[in-house]
């Protein structure tokens, strides 16, 4: 046998199976596995290594009355990456199923030494990310998204929504922010989508009833702190026809409950084991205006253009675990100053404030999905622009979906890595996502 | 009644239902209606109007004797959108179900004359898209593109793959192309991914063992034909453990086969309807050698580095029609100097050319997708991009990778509005999007 024929190798795959379908085999069945080593011990006539693929880990034990020579396995070395045909046994080892190798080939041997392990430090961790990921803990965040994701769309579709797919290339930097990536397009300049915000408010002018998007979004603010990425992925809603901004909470809050049942129902488990966290339903969520919550958080929590603070929302997410026993709270009913301009204007707040028929959600006291009713009057739209001394010249494409008779409308974004950020309790929202972008970090 | 009055129109739209849903309506009942109004006819003492919601239109019929005074009907215009309440009633109409108006509030009125009707040129089209797709039939297109992408990621999640968000902005321009759209990040220089063909395979390097992708995708290509966007939806799939680039093909023609499948059940009469067409679904797809496809495309058709033309694929794709009563084809095994380095090299051609474990798949004559096996082992992928006369440098963190243990991998990229278009026989793929962009089109 030479570990170094790879074709034989290659063949053995096409009968491999996963490593955690070994419960499903009897004993004394041959059976192909296939991973990665995680560990390896020689005694003797004897070699043990352990194999890790996505599904699990098994012993594999290599025997030198077998193979006649045990000299192949020096070969080997952490994260080697091999093929072993072998027979199921009942093995003695508790923490292992086990297997005793017949033929063995390597797919790939690692060039390096392991740059990494559990200890290491967060951005070196991040620099090998793909080494990081093959830790199951790590990875159970990349499997969580991806089924929040399946969940959120399950919903959506049973609900009638349509999924669009908007441009990410600009001619100009949407909602007015400056907080806007560059191009070069040919002989132009062109930016980054901050949001999909205005082609999904299109979607509804063109008669689509309910759209959705799952999109990455990109935000130049550079700024290091835990919450934010310059690149994210960026769910969002536009529903139209709607009545007011209570229709779309309501869609909001609906998806919120199917997602964390699915998520508790198929992963409370896994989720239990490595992050120690039980996965919250909420049956309803509390709406609180936001005159009440600067009560709730304090003067010093209310910053000049009348949002609240990091720390206000804090304040509320345990206010609210206290006084509803919920981790989610809606904050409604925002002043006009804190908002953008296509932003439908409400009732005034008791001490006159203009307020808007707007929302926040907070997950555990951060927020993570922000909506409301839009300013669909083509007239009024092109009064609040002026309004907020912005320049409706940089908004003429926006301010023509409104031009030929538009449909009320409402939505909302919602930050995915965020919210799995909040279900399990991470730090650091760069933990959250497969790879991260900040001001500093472009690589992997 | 003052059809200005907003709020009360608002507040109608709470119990608004859906024109199609008029069919589960008893006649004389009362029902609220929403939408454009597409045609007008005022008759002394009474108006109709045609309304429009995405699920269908229907007849308002506006008598004076029910609202004393029918000079509010002058506010009214094309694609005025309004609010109706009436009743259901057994009209005398034979194209339309009708409803007696008893209530009509503006929702919102056009600040201008409709800029183009159905018989306007591609390009104004596209400038007023979003009044474009107001008719049903552009609109299928949209609603085609988000269930075909549904169906498909029902396959992917019933046959155990994981979504995945990987970075669009990258440090270093990926598969060494040109084209390839450059950014200001910060103080340096960043791009955008033209595919998300390196993180897909960092993603079985971490350890997943199917993965998938569905994202925006960037190219900087300077070219005005029918079949090319500078920012297009890229669907792709990667999955390790693989014996070979068969195993690729395999899943993907088990997708191409549901989604047809499901497309049909689901939309067979409204695409036979307007754009009268028979969706094929393949019990198999025809695998054909390059070698072989040579001679049936003829000389003329060959590129200098062994790919087809676009005329050679055409060809091609009338002959598996006429052979094989087939409207797939996969090509396989390339030649290597028609693919890029990352792909595995396999058996030489009869006359001794190097191949690749590659494979195109065309629909109806036109490449809908590129895959391959993968060449996973570190030193010969650092080999294969020496040979390719590029820079190892530039794939740094690429090889990076595959230096610590890799298992097998292939997968492939589908442009999914590539297949929309031909799904549709849709003659430019820019009407086959939301909003295409080429080089000239960043706008709206």
């Amino acid at each position: 046998m030479d570990i170094y024929d790879y074709n034989k190798g290659f063949e053995l795959l096409k009968n491999r199976i996963n490593i955690k379908d070994l419960e499903k085999i009897e004993y004394d069945k041959e059976v192909i596995l296939a991973g990665w080593i995680i560990n390896i011990k020689n005694i003797g006539n004897i070699s043990f290594i352990i194999l890790r693929d996505q599904t699990g880990d098994v012993q594999i034990t290599i025997k030198k009355d077998i193979f006649n020579d045990l000299e192949f396995t020096k070969e080997f070395s952490l994260h080697t990456f091999i093929v072993v045909k072998g027979k199921y046994i009942k093995g003695i080892a508790k923490k292992y199923k086990e297997v005793l190798a017949e033929e063995i080939y390597l797919i790939s041997e690692p060039a390096d030494r392991l740059p990494i392990d559990e200890n290491s430090y967060f951005e070196k961790r991040m620099n090998y990310r793909w080494i990081d990921l093959r830790d199951p803990k790590k990875s159970l965040i990349i499997k969580l998204t991806s089924y929040a994701v399946k969940y959120i769309r399950e919903y959506l579709y049973n609900n009638n929504f349509i999924e669009i797919f908007s441009p990410k290339i600009i001619s100009t930097a949407s909602e007015g922010g400056a907080e806007v990536f560059e191009l070069k397009y040919f002989d132009r300049k062109a930016y980054l989508a901050q949001s999909p915000q205005f082609y999904k408010q299109m979607a509804i002018c063109s008669g689509f009833e309910k759209v959705f998007e799952i999109a990455p979004a990109f935000r130049a603010e550079p700024s290091f702190t835990s919450r934010h990425l310059t690149e994210f992925t960026s769910f969002d809603v536009e529903i139209g026809y709607i009545s007011s901004h209570y229709d779309v909470m309501k869609v909001l809050e609906e998806i919120v409950k199917y997602t964390n049942k699915k998520i508790k129902e198929n992963f409370e488990d896994e989720i239990k084991k490595y992050y120690n966290v039980d996965v919250f339903v909420p049956e309803n969520i509390p709406k609180i205006k936001m005159e009440e919550v600067y009560e709730i958080v304090g003067k010093n929590n209310i910053k000049e253009n009348g949002d609240i603070t990091s720390e206000g929302e804090k304040i509320l997410g345990d206010y609210v675990k206290k006084t509803y026993d919920n981790e989610f709270v809606f904050i409604i009913d925002w002043p006009w100053t804190a908002r953008p301009f296509y932003h439908m204007k409400g009732e005034p707040m008791k001490n006159g404030t203009i307020t808007t028929k707007s929302f926040d959600l907070l997950y555990k006291g951060l927020e993570i999905s922000t909506g409301s009713q839009r300013e669909h009057r083509y007239k009024i739209l092109l009064e609040q622009i002026k309004e907020k001394g912005l320049n409706p010249d940089n908004f003429k494409y926006y301010l023509e979906f409104f031009k030929y008779g538009a449909p009320t409308m409402g939505g909302f974004g919602f930050g995915i890595a965020r919210y799995i950020k909040q279900l399990l309790n991470i730090e650091n929202v760069k933990e959250a996502v497969l790879i991260p972008r900040d001001p500093n970090r472009l690589e992997p």
